[in-house]
């Protein structure tokens, strides 16, 4: 019998790819190793269930190790793969007490992304949180619970139940601090304030959501104030100052205190396990891969957040850990490994915030810098057009941001925000970015017209026509 | 001084025409007859209009008579152009009590379509209507109203008031029958059910919205149903009957008596005018254009729903009148005619319809007799998925068909129905189309998610997927 399809890390790439090869080779033999107790779980959802807005934690799970098991994937959890040698081709695998090699066949390094806390002192303080995984959203969910309430169903196996209570058993915080202005931070802002807390959200720069570029930038951060959230723009938080718990934030220009803090200052690739192997990173620390998701080294693969993709604008690597790459390359490699090669896709970046009522979007590249670094000759136009025909109920301002190559025309990046279904409009820009459209392109889509959903020159095409007009 | 660029027709495509004219070139000259009082209004709006959630007829005006004189557009209303004359290049027109040749430099012929109202005896009647123009809006809503109710503002210039007055002074009706289930059908089913009239809807055929595919006309049909419309399918109407005011709908399986009626059985082009000179109609009975609008007569050009365009899809010529394509059209043909030529852009056929919550969309070739006409292969495949993440509050069922070519794998045409935010998301199979992507580009597609407002897969990547399992 020959040796196992491994898979390291049991969330949405190792899973997607685990279950594709399983559906494409019922005969097949796929062992995936977990370090922890959950697998295939909505990272995305965790700010959701920390608001409330989603009852439980296991709602999140897109796939239970119960099912898993139904499709004859061999999960192994609570198990680290603490080594990789690709000359030998095994893995050496901790866990359920043992230590042992485990050979394999063709190899995936699914092992994710994890949350920074680095440059802020005093994170190992109790209510000193990130939020990365479904164990953090737990304890912060519980943390924000009166002593006594139930919050969180401790009796669901994977649960920490340890911590779950350790913290449900502290009083609840009433101010909190956010140190960073990201995904998260907004987010979080988000689920803070329903819950009644005073908000703080710390940013080292002046800009709220800076992937999203100004234009968007300047709304959400409104947004935030307007929710009584208090920003802390261009102010670097150094440390988490207190006891065992968090007493306070000190920053830059001062201290306040607060009863809780969460750091979302970013994410950066598991790529570690990999660095005593052949197996080369990409400048972005992440692992680099070719379009079928494979490694420099024959056999083994990577996917998901630590792993590179190709930009769909660029043409080079780039790291975007985000969900539906992460599950789209799993798969394809899924499928490759069964012997059918399927392309992982290119990322264009795209992204969708929801910040209260507002909601955000972007794709592609919208950082002059960058552009100029991908030998692009960037000119941005941004309009505000309404969502509606003006007449009609419900009508909001969409803003819109365009960036283009000044010499070929193309569209190379773009952002909405607004407060009606502007979020979703983004999915056209990126059809038009993959498809490399120029301005001129954009600006001649039929793109929908009827009252309720669409004035006649929808707000994406008021955009290209202004650009168009710089570009002339 | 040179002769001016006369347009016929004060509508979208022609105020359009015009307005970008003069704002190339602010010398210019232009000229614009308009046979009716209004000029370049929202068609799409009327039955919202009638509906009752747009206050003002005004409101509906995309350009009023005093900001078309600001620009210096020589706007002639009331005045009808009843001839043309390519050779000597002057159109004869009457207004004013006048009748008289007008030269031209160019000629746009921007007529528009009208409602067919043919195989339907009785159409004369009183409390008979088709709802093309503000005229007929404002009468339905006069209908709708109780005796001396102000339902309508006949002070404004442009309200023919007489007719107003006619039919404000009317009972009002407490049963009414659309005839036809097309766009029109549908809206207006929504504005008299807002106004609780027992409406009964006659469609000739099976399905309501069949331009949408069977996919979308079966949710469109229970959402009529299911806010109390009556649908009478394979049922053709003959005859309004009645004394001076329309008593009945007799249809082929019997009669049914009402107090209003309303014919929405279709559009056709007003391009009468062009019989007797040398410009080329199409198949459909449209004025023929190239990619710059212009017919095969020297300096003549046709737009909006007078005129064909070529279609993304097949490259062919197609009709279909729709608003952001007249007013692209008129836009580029002003450009032109000012001496910056600019392509009229293509059509892919797009349009979104709201059927009280539900929504839908429709993008290229559906019906697989018209694919096969094109020479296409069709293959179509429906998914229903969900519209957000599963566990996110607010995610609906959002059907997606999507239709390809076997050989080729290219996307030719698509539908989405549902509540959710769901007739926005064409705009992204519009943009696929027009780039003419394969089923597996658009599966690879790389759109937005997040929780709120679209799960991993979005309903679009689903349908993609399943329609490739098919195609290979």
């Amino acid at each position: 019998m020959s040796d196992p399809f491994v898979v390291v890390g049991g969330d949405a790439a190792g899973l997607s790819a685990a279950s594709k090869y399983m559906r494409e080779n019922s005969d097949g033999d796929v062992v995936v190793f977990e370090k922890g107790q959950w697998v295939s779980y909505a990272h995305c959802g965790t700010p959701y269930y920390v608001k409330g807005e989603v009852d439980r934690l296991t709602d999140l799970l897109s796939l239970s190790p119960e099912e898993a098991a139904e499709r004859d994937i061999g999960l192994r959890r609570e198990h680290e793969v603490v080594a990789v040698d690709t000359d030998a081709e095994t893995v050496t695998v901790e866990g359920g007490g043992e230590r042992f090699e485990q050979p394999y066949s063709d190899l995936l390094v699914a092992t994710g992304a994890h949350a920074v806390t680095d440059p802020i002192a005093g994170y190992d303080r109790d209510m000193a949180f990130t939020m990365h995984g479904l164990d953090s959203a737990a304890a912060i969910r519980a943390a924000l619970a009166e002593p006594g309430e139930p919050a969180v169903d401790t009796s669901i196996d994977y649960v920490d139940a340890d911590l779950v209570e350790h913290y449900a058993a502290m009083e609840p915080p009433e101010r909190v601090a956010i140190v960073g202005g990201g995904y998260v931070g907004v987010e979080m802002a988000e689920a803070f304030r329903a819950h009644g807390l005073e908000t703080h959200v710390f940013q080292r720069g002046s800009h709220i959501l800076k992937p999203f570029g100004n234009s968007v930038c300047e709304h959400v951060a409104d947004q935030l104030r307007e929710r009584d959230v208090e920003l802390h723009l261009n102010c670097s938080v150094e440390e988490l100052a207190g006891g065992d718990r968090v007493e306070a934030v000190v920053h830059e220009n001062g201290r306040l205190d607060v009863d809780l803090a969460l750091v979302g200052i970013g994410v950066a690739p598991n790529s570690q396990l990999l660095a005593d192997t052949p197996v080369e990173l990409g400048e972005s620390g992440a692992v680099a891969v070719d379009a079928y998701g494979r490694t420099n080294v024959d056999s083994v693969y990577a996917a998901g957040d630590c792993a590179e993709d190709d930009h769909t604008v660029t043409g080079e690597p780039a790291w975007v850990p985000l969900g539906l790459t992460a599950n789209r390359a799993g798969r394809a490699i899924g499928q490759t490994v069964a012997g059918d090669p399927e392309p992982v896709g290119g990322v264009a970046g795209t992204a969708v915030v929801k910040a209260f009522d507002l909601e955000a979007g972007r794709v592609g590249i919208i950082d002059h810098d960058d552009a100029r670094a991908a030998d692009f000759d960037p000119v941005t136009k941004s309009i505000t057009a309404g969502s509606r025909s003006g007449y009609y109920p419900g009508n909001e301002p969409t803003t819109v941001s365009l960036t283009a190559d000044r010499e070929s025309g193309r569209v190379i990046g773009g952002s909405i925000v607004g407060t009606d279904r502007a979020a979703i409009r983004i999915d056209t820009l990126a059809t038009a970015l993959e498809s490399d459209l120029t301005v001129e392109e954009v600006e001649r889509l039929d793109l929908a017209y009827a009252p309720p959903f669409s004035p006649v020159w929808d707000p994406i095409l008021v955009a290209a026509k202004v650009l168009r007009g710089e570009l002339d």
